[in-house]
Order: structure tokens, then C-alpha cells, then sequence
């Protein structure tokens, strides 16, 4: 996690609005509920959020062989946990999400809710999880709820079926 | 993998009329699939299927703490890729299964097919996984692809919604 000190902060600080979206909001509550002893409590939003952003030269020189890293690991599950939350907030319906990563990094993440697929999404290159700025992840994560939402509203009976 | 003159292979080999189930074929089928060397060749399909079946007094002393065995999780992954192609057979649809198991063994497996699910069933102990006997591997496997089947014909619009 970047410090207060970091250089690494100062291209994010720009994204304030980003930070007010509901989307990243949620990301930020969840992660905050990880810090059992405090010790984040100091750090503001952009900069928990500072490893989620990775310029893409950076991104396309980390290496896809081998295992992802844990913190990659990490970050890619509290995103999709986040999408899920998202999801559940705004239909008010219970989401379960399964996630299936191989050790090459390729898998796949369903979110469903009863009978109903509300989300599938392929997973490759899991190493190179990252978006070039808040806004992008703020705008990939409502993305992900809109289409889940599109689908509750296409098959209402299905997502209530039991 | 039990050999021929393991005495364990004598009480499975009385379950003749189960190895020809068209659930236990198919498993036997993915089984010999993987035997890349032909080192199976020689065995007979209750032999390949001996680990599948464990007497219950065994099962329930095996721990439920510590990391699931590696010939476990790889039964159990088997055993569900025999579930989804016997319903892929019997359905005609194209099913994907998604599986995710924690490392204290507990965890969840899913078919889906386009935007319907079709089973979704939660893994417990998944450290004692074993069936008492090769009949009861043959109920199990059957009874979870009628279960599909029904889900199928209850949703057939969403089972081939895009």
C-alpha cells in the first residue's frame, strides 16, 4: 500500500470525482472493513485505492507466467466483491458470486442470484489487473453493475425463481 | 489407485450393474481420458473407480482440518466434470461449470448454461469426499443430472437466452 510520502499518490490525487463515485465508494467501504487494527485508518481513499491504478507501460511489462501475485490476488477479489455489493444495493436481491482462478491466471466470475446468471465475465492475464486511472476503474466497476442490472430487469422471474 | 491384488477392490467388484450406469460410463470415460501413459490400461473400470469408494467408519475419521488431500480435490473435480457432461449429453446444451473451494474445504460448484442456472450446490468436509459404495457414487451422479434436466425444462427460454 502506497504511503503518504509516495510520489506514486500524486497522479491519482487528480481523480477527486472519481472518488464520489458510488461504485469506487463501495470498493472503499470494503476495503476499510479488511483493516482490523487501524492501520489504513490514517490513509485517505486515493490512496487505498493507489495500487488499483497501474500505468498501462507498467502493466504490459509484468511477466503472465507464473502465479499472479497475492496482491493482485487480493485486489482482483475485493473488486469483484465490490461489483457483487453494487449489484445487491441497487436490485435488492441476494448476489452470490463464485470465482475460479487457475494458477496461469485465466478463470472466470459469476455472479447469480437464484436461477438467474446476472454476470459472467472470462478472466485472462490476471497478473496485469489494473486500470490506468480511477476513473477507469470507477468506470469499469459501474459498468459491470449496469449490465447485471439490465439483466434482473430482463428476466424478473428468473432472479426471484426458486 | 488400488491395484489387482489390493483386497479393497474385492467388496466394489459385486457392484457390476453399477459400473454400467450411464453416469458411472461417463465418469470412467473422463477418468481413462486423463491416463495419458496407458498406465490404466490394464485395469478394469471398478478398479479405476476403487478411491471413489470409501466405507463411511474410514471417511468420517479422515480430518477436516488441514489442506484437502490432492487425490481428493482431483476426485471431486472429476466427479463434477462427469456431472456436467452427462448433462451436456443429455441436454444437448453446451454447460460450464464453475467450482471454487477454499483451502479449509468448503466451497461451491455451479452449471450454468447461457443465462440459466442449472445447479448450484454447496461443498462441505469436502476433505471426506467418498461414496460407500460404487451404487451410491451411481444414485449420486444420477439423481444431480435430473435435478439439471428438471431446471432445463422448467427455464427452457433462459437456457438459450443469449
Amino acid at each position: 500500500m502506497a504511503t503518504l510520502t509516495d510520489p506514486t499518490v500524486i497522479p491519482v490525487l487528480g481523480d477527486n470525482k472519481a472518488v464520489a463515485n458510488p461504485f469506487i465508494r463501495c470498493l472503499v467501504r470494503l476495503i476499510r472493513a479488511q483493516d482490523s487494527y487501524g492501520s489504513w485508518k490514517e490513509k485517505c481513499d486515493t490512496e487505498l485505492l493507489a495500487d488499483f491504478t497501474v500505468p498501462e507501460e507498467t502493466r504490459c511489462a509484468i511477466p503472465v507466467i507464473g502465479d499472479p501475485d497475492p496482491g493482485v490476488l487480493w485486489r482482483l477479489d475485493v473488486f469483484y466483491r465490490a461489483v457483487g455489493v453494487a449489484i445487491e444495493e441497487r436490485s435488492g436481491l441476494l448476489v452470490l458470486r463464485t470465482m475460479e482462478i487457475n494458477q496461469e491466471g485465466f478463470g472466470r466470475v459469476l455472479f447469480t442470484t437464484r436461477r438467474l446468471v446476472i454476470l459472467s465475465k472470462t478472466l485472462r492475464d490476471v497478473h496485469r489487473f489494473g486500470f490506468s486511472t480511477l476513473r477507469k476503474l470507477a468506470n469499469a466497476g459501474a459498468k459491470l453493475v449496469n449490465d447485471a442490472a439490465r439483466v434482473i430487469e430482463a428476466y424478473p422471474d428468473v432472479a426471484r425463481a426458486l
